[in-house]
């Protein structure tokens, strides 16, 4: 018989190499969801994570994660994505699009920027039009859509299921 | 050029069976968690999802999903996962134990219950002792503890993966 002791404080899983993900988003509707997705990301070693506009972290929801990797307040998302992507950074959208990626059959480049969307209007027109890949989340059943947090999480997940080392 | 074009109603896709997964939870800290948790099972195609003590989903934030899945609210988790376990469901545990399997390494058996610990208190242990396996997320930074809904999250898109037809 399995024996199961809960285990407090393990370890974390050590990097070999920083993560080249950084992730991306617009000025968001909840600043709810951008602490949890803070959150995930740091958890995730995730290095670097861009947001928009009147960004307020609630500590006891982000676990100051904030304050554990780089977190750069943008006015506005488009230009710091075409310097990314000069600096070869491709640009990965979450998001459902005519032309979109299933995300169980997408291998993530190494180095990339994830991209997510406003939780009632996605990626905006100007975004989508540079971006380099979209991806989808399947869903099964209704309400037919994830919290965006949700799926940021979903997605952060699958790039460090292939690279766990970083 | 890639175009991308935002895709609002895609349809989901189908399932060939009905999931043979069960999520089930004790009673829980928060109902905002609960309620993100039951609108990701219910987006994911769980059909039942257990949930203990004085659960009170916010529709707002399940998106009414508890409409969507057999939503069963118990006094306590123990019975109905002994029961579960005799009707052939293994019970897998979502923990960090002295023998969990790093979930990226783990199949996940396809008719099984994913048990979920509360936020403080993790998985109780005389739940512990009647658990098949136990998995851990990996973490890679502060503050080294995933969200339990973040957490589910990634366990049900991980299990959806192995199954996407159901």
């Amino acid at each position: 018989m399995n024996e199961f002791v809960h285990l407090r404080h393990k370890p974390p899983t050590t990097l070999e190499q920083p993560r080249e993900l950084i992730l991306a988003m617009p000025q968001m509707r909840s600043n709810v969801n951008v602490a949890r997705i803070v959150r995930a990301a740091a958890c995730s070693g995730v290095g670097t994570v861009i947001a928009c506009g009147n960004v307020k972290i609630d500590p006891k929801i982000s676990r100051e994660a904030e304050q554990h990797l780089d977190l750069q307040i943008r006015r506005s998302l488009l230009p710091v994505l075409k310097k990314l992507k000069d600096e070869g950074f491709p640009l990965i959208g979450l998001e459902q699009t005519s032309n979109s990626d299933n995300i169980h059959d997408y291998i993530f480049p190494h180095k990339c920027v994830l991209i997510i969307g406003h939780e009632r209007n996605g990626i905006t027109e100007d975004v989508l039009q540079i971006l380099d890949a979209t991806l989808e989340i399947p869903v099964w059943g209704m309400p037919f859509s994830y919290n965006v947090a949700t799926a940021t999480c979903m997605a952060l997940y699958e790039y460090c299921r292939q690279y766990p080392g970083g």
